[in-house]
């Protein structure tokens, strides 16, 4: 038996999330993973997962940890799982960890991005994999923004209901807003996120960006700490698990953006 | 009655391409824009498109004309016919064109994007916008083989039989290859195409990046105009035709890349 740390990209767009739903049939990116790998080893093997993402949301780089007995050789461990995976998840890699490894409770950071088309035309192409805004965005008063959230404070008013967590209180390392043509793409960094964190935070920023909220606004909300007060929570499908930290690791990243 | 220019975006992944294939169920672009056009005025409309895309590609901006008695309001027009078409078709704007306005016959070039993803690892995310190609690339090589390909010739060895054109000579304006991190586009723009000869001249552009082909064997290939000696083709899905010019246009393009 042994212990694998294995990272997966997966497009977000047909999956009722990451979590498995066991004896519903509806599709999670965790039961079509567990269903490959039983397929692969013949084991009927549990995964867990770095983060739960919700239904739409994209990975380009989740981690799961997972026990095997599984003689196949480990640097053609990802190809042999992705040959058994559908084609909107593939296995990027795979490491032999120690048994004390665990996917979830070992990763010191997440790191989430998220892809707005700020465009007041409707789009075809790529209208999974972002959020069209329509607006104009001020994208200096967006990082002002950013830079308020950024550090460690409490960020209930930036969590929704439907998770029971000790503490609200969360360490942002880094928080970016960057634009190329009508495309912002929000980047934040952080040792954990609450319930739907990120994507309350960037609906904030976006009404800073157009006017609505001012830096020192979001400041009031985030100090308040009210839940609701934070937001509005923009969807799911511009969302994308971009990278998970663990102690030691080297820094270069699986997956990028075109 | 009046002649409308209409610009188009589409997602080209569950289209049979543009072009209509009356009677046969077949999926088409231009199929559901005329089914579109009917639920919207009424009136049973043909429309001619600038290109005739294959089977996959995508449009960031295809152009097509068409004749209408609607009273829909010109700056509505878009909007309203966006309202009828499927999610994958977007019309971005709509234009009034003289009556010897023909999306075709007066287009005096186009412009095509090519996405590659240069990578080992296979993919999930974006798997229908580009072609992964795993093979390392020489961007010198590559961008001094465009330039072979750039100018007016004969492009016979880069031509697909399927077609009856008078001739196979034709002037390619710009070609540049770019990339940022794993990802490559090839942008190629000429007075016009030939069946598959944007396919087939990525195609062999890719067997010069990675050290198949010399720019000088392009060179006596192109010198040589036998069919089929260009190539290979590369699939669709990587494919976009990105805008079509007419005479005296402004020049913002209506859509550009993530």
């Amino acid at each position: 038996m042994r212990r694998l740390k294995v990272t997966l990209e997966y497009d977000g767009t047909n999956f009722a999330g990451f979590q498995k739903q066991t004896g519903t049939g509806i599709r999670t990116v965790q039961g079509v993973l567990e269903e490959s790998l039983k397929r692969l080893t013949g084991e009927d093997i549990l995964t867990i997962g770095a983060g739960r993402t919700d239904s739409g949301v994209h990975a380009l780089s989740q981690v799961v940890h997972l026990d095997t007995c599984s003689p196949i050789p480990l640097d053609r461990f990802p190809a042999a799982l992705s040959g058994q995976l559908p084609p909107d998840v593939v296995a990027l890699d795979a490491a032999l960890v120690d048994a004390s490894f665990h996917a979830r409770y070992k990763a010191i950071a997440k790191r989430y991005s998220y892809l707005v088309f700020n465009s007041g035309m409707h789009q075809a192409l790529w209208r999974n994999y972002c959020y069209r805004f329509p607006s104009s965005l001020d994208m200096v008063t967006m990082q002002k923004g950013a830079a308020v959230l950024t550090g460690e404070h409490d960020f209930m008013a930036f969590s929704a209901a439907g998770s029971s967590v000790k503490s609200t209180v969360r360490r942002i390392f880094s928080f970016n807003v960057e634009h190329q043509g009508d495309w912002v793409k929000i980047t934040v960094t952080a040792g954990g996120f609450l319930y739907k964190m990120v994507r309350l935070m960037v609906g904030t920023l976006l009404d800073v960006g157009r006017g609505k909220l001012s830096p020192d606004q979001v400041k009031e909300i985030l100090e308040a700490g009210e839940r609701g007060q934070g937001g509005p929570t923009v969807p799911p499908q511009g969302l994308y698990l971009a990278r998970v930290y663990y102690p030691g690791e080297e820094t270069r990243d699986m997956r990028e953006f075109p």
